[in-house]
Parts: C-alpha cells; sequence; structure tokens
C-alpha cells in the first residue's frame, strides 16, 4: 500500500508543500525537487503521481517560466489551489533582534516585506534559493546573527522561533498553485479550463478567438502570451475560461477555436481551486 | 552645448548601449544605471533626456518589471528599436580555451548558450550581474581561468578576446527597446501605440475591449497581462496596436474603450521601430 507521491519545488517547508496538504487533505509522500524543470521532469518520468507548481501570485505576477513547461511537458492539469502567503521573520533559538546583521530569503519574499526590512539600520540582505531553504541554512548553520523570512511551517519544520509575524506590506498576497497528472480528469460539467494556442497571421486573429467563447457566453479568468520560439514577436496565448471542455458550448468553442487557429492544446479542464486563508 | 543624455540600465558594453547608439545615430552621452528601477528615476528626476530600456525578447519573452514601471512612472514611449542579439565567449588576451574553467554571464544569456556550454566538461557556470559587466570583471580582475559571454562591443570596451563567436543555441534572438522620454511625441499618422487598461468587472470585459479596435479594423500587435495590486487574480492589460492616437479610428476607439474600462493610460504612440542585424 503505497502513498500517493506528490512532487513540489523547494525544500519541505516550502509554499508549494503546504498547497500540497491543502489539496490533497490525505496522508501523502512528498518528493521535493530543486528546480521547476526537475518538477515536470519528475512527473512526465512517472517518479511522482502528481505535481504542485505555483502558476501565478497575486503581486508578482504570472510564473512564466511554469507556462513554458506547461507546453513542452503536456501534463494534463487537474486542478487547483490558492494559498493566502504569509511571511515572518524566524531566528535560531534564543536569539534576539538586536543580533541580528543579516536577513535571508527568497527575492520575492524579500521584496514583499520591503517595508519592514527598511525601517532596520545597517542590515545585510541576501538572497537565498528559496523561504524555506533559508529557514533550513540558519538551523543546519546554528547561525545566531542571521534571520530567515520564511512560512510559519517552516519555521516549526526547522525549530526556528518566529520574532516578527505577518512583515508583508500587502495582505492581499496569494499564490495559486496547479495540480498536475499524467492523465486528464476532465470534469463532465462546471468548473474551468486552461488552453494554449497560437493564432493564424491574419487580420484581427486574437479578436476572433477571444470571439469564439464571447458569442457563447463562457467567461474568460486570465490571458497570459509568451513568445513563440523561432518567430520573434509572435506569441502563444494561454487563456483560461469557465467550465469544462465536455460542457456542450465549450466543446463547441474549442472545434470552432481549431478551425481559426494555427496550434491549440488543452490543457485540462478541473474544478476550480479553493482559496486557504 | 550640452549633449543629449541617454540613460541604460547595465554597464558600458550592454546590449542596451548599443540600442542607443542604433536608434540616436548621433554623438550622445552615456548614463549607465545600476537597476531598471534607477532607470527609470533618473529619467523622471530629469537626469537624462531619455531611456533606453528593453521590454521584450524574442526567446525570453516580456521584461515584466519594465511593463510595472511604464505605469508607475508614466514617461511616454517616443520610439522603439529591435536589436539581433549575438553572444560571443571572451578572454582575457592571451589566455586559451583550454584554459578555462569558469564561464560568467548574465543568466539569461547563460541560458540562451546552454547547448554551447553543454558539451564543455568540468566548467563551473556563474551568473553575473549582466553580460557587459561580466566582461568588465575578467578585465578588471585580470581574470586568466575565466570566460565571459557578452556582446562584440563590450569585448572591444573591455579589450578582451573573443575565442568563439555567435554561440547561442537559437538565431532568432531579438530584443525590442523602447526610448522613453518626459514629454510625448505623438505622430500625426500611422506607427504604432500602446496603453494600459483595467476592465470593469462585466462578463465578456476583455473581450469587449479588443472588439472596439476590431470594430475598427485596428490591428493588435501584443498583449500582455499584469496583476493588479490589491485585487487577486485582476489584471492590468497592455496592448499595443497600429496607428497613433492622433489617427482618427484610433482616438474612436481609445473614446469607445474609455467608456468601458475602469482605467486607461496611454503609454505613447511612436514611429515602428527598425530592426538592426
Amino acid at each position: 500500500m503505497s502513498k500517493t507521491i506528490i512532487a513540489f519545488q523547494g525544500e519541505v517547508g516550502a509554499y508549494s508543500e503546504q498547497a500540497a496538504h491543502a489539496f490533497f487533505q490525505q496522508d501523502i509522500d512528498l518528493s521535493p525537487q530543486p528546480s521547476f524543470k526537475a518538477l515536470f521532469q519528475s512527473l512526465a518520468k512517472g517518479q511522482a503521481n502528481f505535481a504542485v507548481v505555483p502558476i501565478e501570485n497575486s503581486l508578482a505576477g504570472s510564473v512564466h517560466e511554469n507556462y513554458d513547461y506547461l507546453l513542452e511537458h503536456e501534463l494534463p492539469i487537474i486542478g487547483e489551489i490558492i494559498l493566502h502567503i504569509s511571511h515572518h521573520l524566524m531566528v535560531y533559538p534564543g536569539v534576539k533582534k538586536e543580533d541580528i546583521r543579516r536577513v535571508i530569503s527568497h527575492p520575492q519574499a524579500l521584496g514583499q516585506c520591503r517595508h519592514f526590512l527598511e525601517e532596520w539600520d545597517d542590515l545585510l540582505i541576501e538572497s537565498g534559493y528559496d523561504t524555506a531553504g533559508s529557514a533550513k541554512m540558519v538551523r543546519e548553520k546554528e547561525l545566531r546573527d542571521t534571520a530567515a523570512i520564511a512560512s510559519r511551517q517552516a519555521a516549526g519544520d526547522y525549530g526556528l522561533e518566529i520574532i516578527a509575524s505577518t512583515i508583508e506590506s500587502n495582505r492581499q498576497n496569494y499564490t495559486r498553485f496547479l495540480v498536475l497528472s499524467r492523465t486528464a480528469q476532465t470534469p463532465e460539467s462546471g468548473g474551468k479550463t486552461s488552453i494554449v494556442f497560437a493564432t493564424k497571421d491574419i487580420p484581427g486573429a486574437l479578436f476572433k478567438s477571444l470571439a469564439v467563447f464571447a458569442l457563447r457566453d463562457i467567461n474568460l479568468l486570465k490571458i497570459e502570451s509568451r513568445p513563440l520560439h523561432g518567430k520573434p514577436f509572435r506569441y502563444y496565448f494561454y487563456l483560461d475560461f469557465e467550465g469544462s471542455v465536455k460542457d456542450e458550448a465549450q466543446a463547441n468553442a474549442i472545434n470552432h477555436l481549431q478551425e481559426i487557429t494555427a496550434f491549440l492544446h488543452i490543457l485540462g479542464s478541473f474544478k476550480s481551486g479553493k482559496t486557504i486563508e
């Protein structure tokens, strides 16, 4: 009786790990991966059953690298989950704030806590590999002059003390994670669908592509463009819309889109994700 | 008689500097800036007459940070130029390929030369601040075990020898740079226009926004989305379209768009840029 294996990028204690627990809500085996590339590969090779992949943050925007990998690997999206991100300042047990000369974290987390950090004189701010990895380093090297910025879970995982909570400047900080598998789990109806397409080189091509949805009252949720390699300044469009490709209007829209695009791939239909505060 | 001052990000020898020379084609004073943030600020404060800003690369995609700064600073776009990017391996004079143990460059340049680098055993690959900065470091520290990947101009500027030319994997490598000023230079007709808008929270909002152009046969050139801070998973849309806001159809389209959007700002109308091979 082997447990379900979930691959994620980062160290134990990463926000992706929290997303995995929140999505599966069962006993899972976690497989931390050093990079997004390795994450997609581990699922593609069958070393994991699912992968949890951050795709956009409400402050920083899309994780464009992962949009590229979605297309490259064609691993279907089977779900999503949205996590409220909150950063905390944590230290080796017993260390006081006045002992701290250096703060380390992922550059994005450091940026999100900029106002908190700016009020602190003579502080060395250092970019680390990821948030949980920074917490791990403080623990393993027993650093007494260095604090990490990471999640509450990372503080627990690495036995660090939180000395300042919720230090991000903007509380509207959410990351949306996709859950990928090797086989699609298309809902019979409802939910949402992600696709990627490239338009033909005709006037109004993008407008016509969006019209196939608008004409059928299908709401668009997101559009993202990525470069089409080998064709400078032409793009792949990544589109999220409401409903499953098994819904009649959505199925018709996809057939219609097929007629007028040079390339079309369905990344997955799935149930819209919960938000974990 | 003071010369026109052009601010750019990076060191002397950077691709942005080449873009500045290619655009202005006159004797200019260059003002290198350490970051994109400093670049926008130097123009906003009047320390430079123009700024040259990379906005998208045909392989890596958009420079999203600069889209955010365009909105924040409202410095009008007055032109653009497209530069063919070609990378070269360069060393301190007299150094042979077999002496090299380490290669440094900007992470994006390293990625673009991955195939060339992968054929090389026992090589340490190190991320540097920028391409020209890596060349400068090899020169200043007289490094004899380290090569830099940078432009032909950087090799000349820092007196390094090119020992392998055109080492990028994909030759379709172009970067588009915008030229910003403090006052708009709107063409009477033609060229292209960049705008940014946020839709109202109504069904089909994005489709309706694009319709104002399609209904007037105005071609869309690019669409990009960026997160709207404080409103998780809502977006600003950056749109490029053909023509000037002084063209009648375009002016009408903008008025129409104003009716149906929650926010609209014109980033600039300008002559479409030349491509420098």
